[in-house]
Order: C-alpha cells, then structure tokens, then sequence
C-alpha cells in the first residue's frame, strides 16, 4: 500500500563531537521516505529550490522514491544549522533559512489523493489540515508537530489533532502539549482530542505507545557509536508507518512491532552523518536487529 | 537464602510537588530492605541514634527484618531533607546531617558471616571492603557507589569494584565513573575492572543490564500518580537482589528476571511518600505488576 508524506527537504550543515558535514540532504521528508521506501512505496511532497540537483534526485530515484509531488520553486532550499553536544539527544539550532518552505503550499498530484497512508510531517497545522482535505480515503493519517506550532497555533494544532489517527512527538512536546508533567496523564489528555494512538519518542530512551487500553514501552537500542542523531525522529517516523502502509495491520500487535521497525530505522540512522547509512541498508539488517531489539528486552515470565 | 544489607538508615525530610513529609523512617538500608523481604530473610547492618523508637522498630519487625545487625549509638540518627520539582528524576538535597552515620563501622554478627548474597548500599568504598573482608563465602556480592565517593576515592572504589560480582548505580554515575558520554562505552569500560553484570538505573526511563555477552534494558512503569521518588533505587535494588538470594540463579535470565522484580519494587514505592506503599504490599501485587511488565514490553517475533 502506498505511503504519501509531505514534509521538508533540507540542506543541512551539522557538528557532533565526531564530526562534522556542511549542506548536506536532509529534512523530515527525506530522512522518513528513506526509512519507510525498506517497507512500501513513498510518494513524496515537498519544495526544493534551484539548487537541488540530479544528485540529490539520484539519492531518492535509488530508494525508487516517487518524486512527482516535489515542487521545484525559483530560490534556494530550506537550510538548517545545528550542533550537538556530548548529550545527543538535544539539537542546537544556529541557523534556519526557510527559503522557499516559507511561501510552501503542498498540492497532491491527481494520483497521490489517492494514497491510504498519510504522514505530515512538522509543518504548519493550517497546512497540514489543507492536505488531509485533498486525500480522497485514507485509511491512516499521522502527524508529527513541534513546540513553535504547540504554542503559536494551538487552536489550529487540535482542530488537525482531531482529524488525525496517529499523533507522533517527542517527550518534551508531548508535555506542552498536554500541558501536564506526567507524562501519563499528557497522553491521556492528547488522546481525548482525537488520536486513537500516541506515540511518544524519547531519544536514547525508547519510545512509549499510548493507545486506547494498553501502554507500550520500546527501548532504544544501545549503540557504542552515535555519530549524528538529525533525522532520528523521522527515521523512526518512517519505519512505522512503511510498516503499517506494508501489513495495513493497525491492531495494537501492529503498531507495537511498527515501533520496533521504526526503533530499527532510527538506529541505523545514527550510526552515520546525513543518509550515509539509511541509504545503505538491505532488508536483512532490519530484520537482524529487529531480532537484536527482542534479544535486548526479552525476560520470561512467571 | 539470606540477604544481608549493610547501609544507611534514615530520617528524611521530603517535599515534593504532591506534598511533604517531616523526619519519616527512610535510608538506604531501609528502603532496600523492605522490598527484598519479600522475597527473602534480610538481614540488616546500619547505625541509629537515640531517636529511633520501638514504633520505627515495628516497621522492619512487621516484615521480619533481621535487626541484629542494627547498631544503636549515641547521639541522632542520620538525617536527610531534600525537595523534588516536577521533574521527580533529581533530588535537591537541602541539608545532610551524618549524625550517628560520621563513625560507623559495620560489625557483622557472627551469624552473618555465612550470608551468601550481600549488598553494600551506597556507603565508604573503603568500608564496603571491610565488609566484605567479614563475610566467609559470598555467593553474590552487588554494592552502589555515589557521585561523592567518584570524586573522592576513585582509587578505592576500583579495589572495592574488583571483588564485587554486580554494581548497581545510576545513569550519571555509570557515566562519570567510567569518564565516558556513551554508556555502553561506560559500562564496557567499568565491567573491565572487576564487575560481571551493571545494572543501570535510569529513573523514570527504566534500566539497562550490561553482562558478559548481552544488554537488557527494562522499561520503568508508566505511572500517573508519582508521590515521591524517594528510595526508588534502594527499593529496586531491594528487589533485584531478594530475587536473585531467593532463586540462587545468577544466569542471565535469572538476572533479568531480577530486574524486573526490582522495577516493581520501585514503581509501588514511588506511588506514596515514605515506606507507606512498600510496607503494605501482597506477594499478589507483586506478581500482576511482574506480568503488566511483560504486557507493556511485549511484541511479537518476525
């Protein structure tokens, strides 16, 4: 089943303690339409400027990624800055040029609307509704946000909130939004807007699933080397929903393995600058760490 | 199989957002004993003033705790007071008085040198080595160690390391004792020097097992009402440890295993101020939340 997401392109130029890269691609669509092509095929949105090239095409065209929903505009590319301290989980923004996102209107090709699964990535909800307005049956709809949206369109962000199945944001985000500590309760609050699921990333530490009657906890997998942690989150992002587009199975059993697939995706990502590694994977290293991440959280019963 | 705990016994002074509490029985010792008494005799060394009464007595007699090893001193008991904000992973201790804790030097009975599992809480690394030297034939000896002790006696604290089969500490300490970012680096490096398994407690986001061959990490449980955080470390250690005395299996399940039946210990304790929650517990309560565990972790196979 085919996988639609509209998100960002991006130029990204990043310092970890372990290195550094300058201009390279990156942005939300790309690193989750890397991750989810392993499992289904991707229909990508998105806006690039004048200075995207036949190479960077080649990246995606080398996932079999369809492009016909990227638009090309007059200008340059989205930019992001950032560093990383010795504490990966947290990203230092230096620098963002929004460039051509800034004027960004995603308009689906004919044969997108028709897509079943849908991920929006962190854009402006007002965008993000305008979008889900222009496909025709979805059977699953997530979205991602981000702070600036929590707290300069709220309003906006629970109307999109209520048209949504699966809402997937980090611990932090999770706690504005729900404007509680604990982080139960904030799930439980969020899930009241209209979600069935919630998914909570947590860096290093794992993921949690709020759904309707169970909770699920994933652990992240612990890696002796982390060169650069841009893109984890929408790795993670696309190896759950490439998941769920693959099997269609959205049952509690299914999103919990779709998790662990995003968990795999989002670990791999890490171990190299930009898409070095995500790029370069075969299906059976997925499947050979899947197996590592049951290994890590096995324990019999009683 | 016997346990036997040699550490603090305490009056502390909490307050947390959910409410306060003045010069309640608590310590290192006392916490991880009463959660390992479910599972196992427990014997105790510590140091009290002139201030612990009968009624403090009851608490550990109601669950058969074995206080011949509870030295009564001159002067005041060990005091602690320390606040928690909404993040409950870090205490802010605002006073520490050693009282009765500044001279002691554990003296073990003569029937508690044939203890086969001892755990030395967080206490004089130098100290712990006296302890140890006192007991005949260890089957398992687990000890924590403190930021405080790092700093101070790294030296000493490796001698005391080299002869213990487990250390148990917390995510900052893993990381400054073995002066590295990356915790799996941390821990490789720290189970170099003598341990066999680290177990690394990781507050509301769980734990990791780091063996000879695997890694482990168990979730913590997602709680909605946390009271106080107070003791969540002792009480799982508590756990681990009255488990692993009760079965005599140090095998790599059985470790795991341990670890879950510490994570329970832990997350009832936190459910109320004090000992209040983990002195009225059922073997019962123990068992569901063992299997909500494996629900909250459980997924299937590829």
């Amino acid at each position: 089943m085919s996988l639609l997401v509209v998100g960002s392109v991006a130029f990204d130029s990043v310092k970890t303690p372990f290195g550094q890269v300058e201009g390279v691609l990156g942005g939300s669509a790309t690193y989750f339409s890397l991750a989810a092509s392993y499992f289904t095929d991707v229909n990508l949105v998105a806006v690039v400027g004048e200075d995207f090239t036949d190479e960077h095409m080649r990246i995606f065209d080398n996932r079999q990624i369809d492009l016909r929903g990227l638009q090309r505009c007059p200008g340059k590319t989205f930019r992001w800055r950032g560093e990383y301290g010795f504490d990966l989980n947290e990203a230092h923004t230096l620098e963002t040029q929004l460039n051509v996102l800034s004027s960004f209107r995603p308009e689906l090709p004919a044969d997108y609307r028709q897509c079943e699964y849908l991920f929006l990535a962190n854009i402006d909800p007002d965008i993000q509704r305008e979008v889900m307005a222009q496909v025709e049956k979805p059977k699953l709809i997530a979205c991602d946000t981000m702070d600036f949206w929590i707290k300069s369109k709220p309003e906006s962000l629970k109307k999109t909130l209520a048209s949504v199945d699966l809402l997937v944001v980090n611990e932090g985000e999770a706690r504005e939004l729900g404007q509680e500590a604990n982080l139960v309760k904030a799930a439980n609050k969020i899930l009241s807007w209209g979600p069935t699921s919630l998914i909570i990333k947590r860096g290093e530490y794992g993921a949690l699933l709020f759904g309707n009657s169970s909770i699920f906890s994933a652990p992240a997998y612990p890696l002796e080397f982390i060169y650069d942690p841009t893109g984890a989150g929408d790795s993670f992002a696309g190896g759950v929903m490439g998941y769920l587009a693959s099997t269609q199975n959205h049952s509690d059993a299914g999103i919990r393995r779709a998790i662990i697939f995003g968990s795999v995706m989002a670990s791999y990502n890490v171990e190299a600058f930009s898409l070095e590694r995500l790029r370069n994977l075969s299906y059976k290293d997925i499947e050979t760490r899947f197996r590592e991440f049951k290994r890590l959280t096995h324990f019999d019963e009683i």
